[in-house]
């Protein structure tokens, strides 16, 4: 099953939520500090908790990265945790010059085995190129982000009256020949997404910032689903995985999750349509 | 003394060039590969031989991670080598999140303690703010890079007529209060870099693009030397570390530095005033 067909199954099964692995050790449950290993213990809970529930699972690497080689290794182990037909997505959110990105796309790609990354189009095509050469992954490419900055330049003017964002989004459905391109967008930029939804619906979508960055999870998957959509996959990190931090954590992440899909099962039946 | 003196230092005592530490198995000495630890003999030498010439070091974390777990390891290691008074730049092209944002600078400036790194502006203020926060250290932000598809975005015209890259420079000279704020300028885009001079040699400059990827060392010097500068690094990578693939590669890769260090020189001594 390649990368696309792991998303568009989780969808098909009513399963949106792409839950964000990102541990921060002040956050972890005061039980778990005490162990060996309490980041990879954690996530191993998390995911034994979730996996039946979730569409697929992000890692972002500067949680990892923060913990120097050892982080690498957490990265690795944890990834083993991950049943191989949910999607797993490396969020470093790279871009560089064509002999460098090569390197990056076979960490990520060669030596991890993820199934996706996400990537910066500042430096345009020959960064994202080496990424496009696995057909079967999926690269997810920053359009429109989550963060309040995001109007600094995504959203300058340029002057056929666009944003730099959607000429983005327009150049990434050029380089998506193999259909192995989705597009970031984020939850925050409500109108943005209902405005040029007929264009962001083209991708697969990745929308992080719901939750703690405040994006609401019914009002955006609304607004996607009221599009043919090509496979949506809404991130939820923080809102999930420090539910509590009491020792029953991973039984509350899991009810949480279940809460977002029956959200989404409701929003699903209550459709004009049928999506799939 | 701080990330910014270092590289006055460097450059009142004609040193301009930063080597790039890019190491690629492939590409090493026949009689390091069969050691146990190949690269960081490789990097050990390279350093023990350039330092005396060298401005700064770069170290691009793909040539890293690729190596997994061990590659960070690499990294720490490497730096090891480097006299305390030559800057280390990690060249990441991080742009993330806040709250992410805020754990890749603990991960460079914390766990690692390099003197500078670079950065993808895409995301706006907030994805650089955390960086901002060590005072100390410099902050080398994407402008026009040295890759043939920089055009693709970052030369996209703006409503005001000018490019993109020219707010990405005006916008990080806002950023730029305590200091330490640097700007990579791909040295393949010499007429961009002739044109707009007086608003780069505003910042600190990271030049790469020299050698292997076709810019001039003399022509690119030549240019940033005719206006007062506040500081500049030439990155040179293949064209210095790979010079010779000899059991004396080492000694090649110096008396390639030096013939750099010797055209500064020459540039130098015919300016018709006084940089420094």
């Amino acid at each position: 099953m390649n990368s696309l067909d792991k998303i568009l199954s989780a969808n098909i099964s009513g399963k949106f939520v792409c839950v964000g692995l990102d541990p921060d050790f002040d956050k972890l449950p005061s039980n778990l500090k005490s162990l060996e290993n309490p980041v990879l213990e954690f996530n191993r809970l998390i995911i034994e908790a979730t996996k039946q529930y979730a569409a697929a699972y992000k890692l972002n690497f500067a949680f990892y990265e923060k913990f120097g080689k050892k982080g690498f290794e957490l990265i690795k182990k944890t990834l083993e945790f991950i049943p191989n037909d949910i999607l797993k997505i490396a969020d470093g959110k790279r871009g560089d010059i064509g002999n460098t990105a090569k390197m990056y796309a076979e960490s990520v790609y060669g030596y991890f085995n993820f199934d996706a990354c996400t990537l910066n189009p500042y430096m345009g095509k020959d960064s994202i190129t080496p990424f496009l050469k696995y057909k079967n992954k999926l690269n997810f490419i920053l359009g429109l982000t989550s963060n309040p900055s995001s109007s600094d330049f995504e959203k300058l003017k340029l002057q056929d009256g666009s944003m730099l964002y959607e000429a983005v989004i327009k150049k990434i459905l050029e380089w998506n020949e193999d259909k192995n391109c989705g597009l970031v967008f984020g939850a925050t930029n409500k109108t943005d997404m209902q405005e040029h939804i007929h264009l962001i619906s083209k991708l697969p979508l990745l929308v992080p910032g719901i939750g703690a960055q405040g994006g609401n999870f019914d009002d955006v998957l609304k607004i996607l689903l009221k599009s043919k959509s090509s496979g949506i996959l809404i991130n939820i990190g923080r809102s999930i995985i420090y539910k509590s931090t009491e020792k029953d954590f991973a039984e509350q992440s899991e009810k949480q999750l279940v809460c977002y899909n029956s959200s989404a099962e409701h929003i699903l039946n209550h459709l004009p349509f049928t999506i799939y």
